[in-house]
């Protein structure tokens, strides 16, 4: 029987490099503020690192003209997943490209969305080791609890934005396996938000409408926290450190997660998530929002903020 | 190529049927104090679920002679992986047995774990369908939350005890793909707990030594709060029911969760539990834990209390 | 040393009385979603206490033809204070009355406020004795802990609204004691809002100017939470409950607490709250807030809702 | 009339100085892992506080030949207090001494309690002025919330050992105006433990029995901590610093409060608490726990770990 990709073949996010025209403010934002981990530098990125984090990075910050995402990669579950991935992607037409490896994994295919956002795959990768000073008191997390920052615990997920809601959804689910667990369809019929999962968790990858004529662009990543007081804290670091909270903390309706909204110096939106569900039905069906529904706002009636509809990096000319 | 049973073809577990010699005050237990929905009856059994489980239930609770677990069942993650399943288990020499429908879910296939416990395998199932009264002010949860008692999400796993844990744990992981997560191994060789699980999860299923003679008895099942929070307040409300605590709210080394446990009152272990850590890695690579690393007690340092080494259900005679 | 009114002298604020022009649907809120119980009723009036409400009753409900506070109880320390506090009201030229004995308390002396608010103060009081259905399992809390809807422990505080917020900043503190905790003070030297406290809670009684010419005019009353997780489930419940949430949870800048507004089905607005901060300073000096730093809206930034300013009962004509 | 002690005539516990024999551990412990600033240091002692903390200090470190307490202090609620307690506890025969201003305080009047511990009454003080890197974002507390460590927000209670608990009592109810909220008496009419109050806080002095023959000596201080959460987090951040905790996190029978203890490297007992009740009548009656009712533990049924009952500072020879 031929390959066809599924659910779960891709294991889950690995990590995102973020571009950044303020890259020593960016770091220190992500360090300092943020509370991530400094793995290493090469060229003009930083490798970054929650603790929470099994391999060597989550963010790559690399310093450039703009902001916005430079790709996004996923690791498949086993090597040779990749593989059959990579042929069935080039069986479909999808044009791509493997790239040696680099600082934290092995070589890379990298394909680009419909919308144009490199997306790589990849799955030999470089664990985490931690050195004696973050060695943890609990042998089952990769390294030790530091609580400097806000803390979080790993890298949750990131949203992009999209001219066509519906074609990146489509090559997310039908390609690369990804399941669609809840999507927003406007009375007209458009798809303007599809939120998508390599595991049970409710999303690890979100599309969502560009209103711009833009295309590439990206809306936000999440990092996770352990409990909403965790957010809740991370609401009074953000004030105490003069960062503007754009919108939250709050319940999402969509994924009912706990989360906040705020900007990193170079202009990338950051998110600090809890909570939200896992989803055991292997065969779920996805939750389909109306256009009344989502009129309402969010879970406990907050009206999503405009610039959560018009905002994304890099900025729009 | 032949199947090969994986990771994540066991989709989740599904349901636990639980022996009570007292039925009326279990059931009373896991309605009012647990906050349990009742979803039907059948002879001698009662069908509970709650609030978050998608299915029409995830405890069966079946008036007896004695407490202990009836059987466990677990759901596949497509049909076809069933009948392959079962075809895989019958080649290795695996005896079992087809069920017809039952009430919640289609046929299942009952085998027997090395240690005796019945557990079933099945697909079909019924998905729950609140009445009116229940419907979901969240679309996306199935039905609507009720702060009745401890009121938890949904089931997260069970505890069984095994005479032979390498056995069993050989059984759950060779032959129906579950991923070990953590290990207990003495300093002897002797396995003396496994944590697997069907999802990434750090846990689903454990299997933990017994140190009576007896075979196939039952350590806990345990429901998922969204919270430690409300761990803590279920501390509470059992206290305000007088319900004895057995140990906890404390916080597990193994898995990271928190928790606390206490006996229904047929006998059998109920565990309330909230957090743990997800595991991305699909490489993920059991961790080990010594004889003397158990010596130090829970992740705090409470030492765990003799009865979870000792208590099981049934009782030995 | 003649008596003059100090910090302290009045121990606590006791109990409201809400009007409510839909008693059965208001009677309903409070003890099916709010989760208060019910202590008896007279006439048109249901009394109702939290299960952490040491007196009889903390929220008396009275069938009226519309909304708004009936009256407002305060308890004195001592019998004696209560005394003192008439005369040196009296002699202060504030006309008052004394009520005799009613349920749930002693003899009460009536004033009216400047905006014309009707104030009790009384000493007596009948504490509550849990019949043995409700026999705590806490020796040290005054009924046992039902985890019924929002469950809050104990009445917190009350909003009122004046025209001249100054001139009722001015009886509360200087007559009545209060320590004043926190104001806003606008540009031209209005006083837009008053914090004052009986007891080191940030607050405990607040004024806030009401933007219509009417006068007497209630904002809300709020019940205390014992976490903030147990705000963000009241948030669910209510969402449950069809109940639309005004705003938050959020912090407040003011008071630091974490809250939430909805309305009670008669139009008086409900909170429930949770943390906040302990004055321990005894020489506490006012924090003043200004026309600027309100304009930036609650902690984290969200702008405080219109409604908030505009929304008083009963409604203005 | 003659001048009685009252409730609320000293109006809070204002610090505490502990002697260590290992001043730099105990600096170390105090600064980097609990999270206190530094305010400044004066021959063998440095000054501490925590980030809600108004006063310039709440911890003074003395460097000592062993551990215990250096003396405890308390801050009237007005100066003219101060000489009226002074007044009347020289009439009472309790011999004292008039110490000048020191570093962060004003004259301060020293007894002694009846099994030997310094206790200071003090009125003049020196409130913290931030330093511009430690302004906060929020204005109504006394500085920038810095996650670093623990982090409690400030000092909340202490507990002496006393061979007379009961004498102890009476002197800091009578001659002092504590309250007393909670006692343990023995069957045999021993009184074990005493629980007092400046505040509406259950208690912010302790008075427990000392088994050894030693007296004068100090069972522990504890910070407060804004939540249940943050109690748990503190548990977390002990272990990966290797810092055995004591007991806990649990929930104190007494008081009701979320707790953890553990040691500070001079030996001294530290606790982080969170929650408890506050009691808002001016006629509360003590709580008294009988010798069975605390055989059954702590809150949720854990035992009092031995220690407590036996270890205290400075040790016993």
């Amino acid at each position: 029987m031929p390959f066809q990709p599924a659910f779960q073949d891709i294991a889950h996010l690995g990590h995102v490099e973020l571009f950044t025209p303020k890259p020593e403010e960016s770091l220190a934002f992500f360090t300092n503020i943020v509370g991530l981990h400094e793995s290493g530098c090469q060229g003009d990125s930083v490798y970054l690192r929650a603790w929470g984090d099994y391999e060597v990075y989550s963010l790559k910050l690399t310093a450039a003209q703009t902001s916005g995402m430079g790709h996004v990669a996923f690791r498949t579950k086993i090597a040779e997943v990749l593989t059959q991935l990579v042929d069935y992607l080039t069986k479909q037409g999808v044009t791509g490209t493997w790239l040696d490896s680099e600082y934290g994994h092995g070589p890379a295919f990298r394909v680009a969305s419909p919308d144009g956002h490199p997306v790589e795959l990849y799955y030999e990768t470089a664990r985490f080791v931690p050195p004696p000073a973050l060695a943890p008191g609990f042998k089952n997390q990769p390294q030790r609890y530091i609580p400097h920052g806000i803390a979080p615990r790993q890298l949750d997920h990131i949203n992009i934005l999209a001219q066509d809601v519906q074609a990146n959804r489509v090559f997310f689910h039908e390609l690369l396996g990804l399941r669609v667990t809840e999507q927003i369809i406007f009375d007209d019929g458009t798809e303007v938000g599809a939120w998508l999962a390599c595991t049970i968790k409710s999303h690890d990858f979100t599309i969502t409408q560009d209103r711009s004529n833009a295309r590439g662009r990206f809306h936000h990543l999440a990092y996770f926290m352990d409990s909403r007081e965790d957010v809740l804290r991370a609401a009074d670091i953000l004030v105490e450190n003069s960062v503007a909270i754009e919108t939250g903390p709050h319940k999402h309706t969509i994924g009912q997660s706990f989360f906040l909204y705020c900007y990193e110096p170079g202009g990338n939106r950051f998110e600090a998530v809890a909570g939200g569900y896992l989803i055991l039905a292997p065969d779920w069906q996805p939750v389909v929002w109306t256009q009344a529904e989502r009129a309402k706002g969010q879970a406990w009636g907050l009206q999503t903020v405009q610039s959560c509809h018009t905002y994304g990096t890099p900025p729009v000319e």
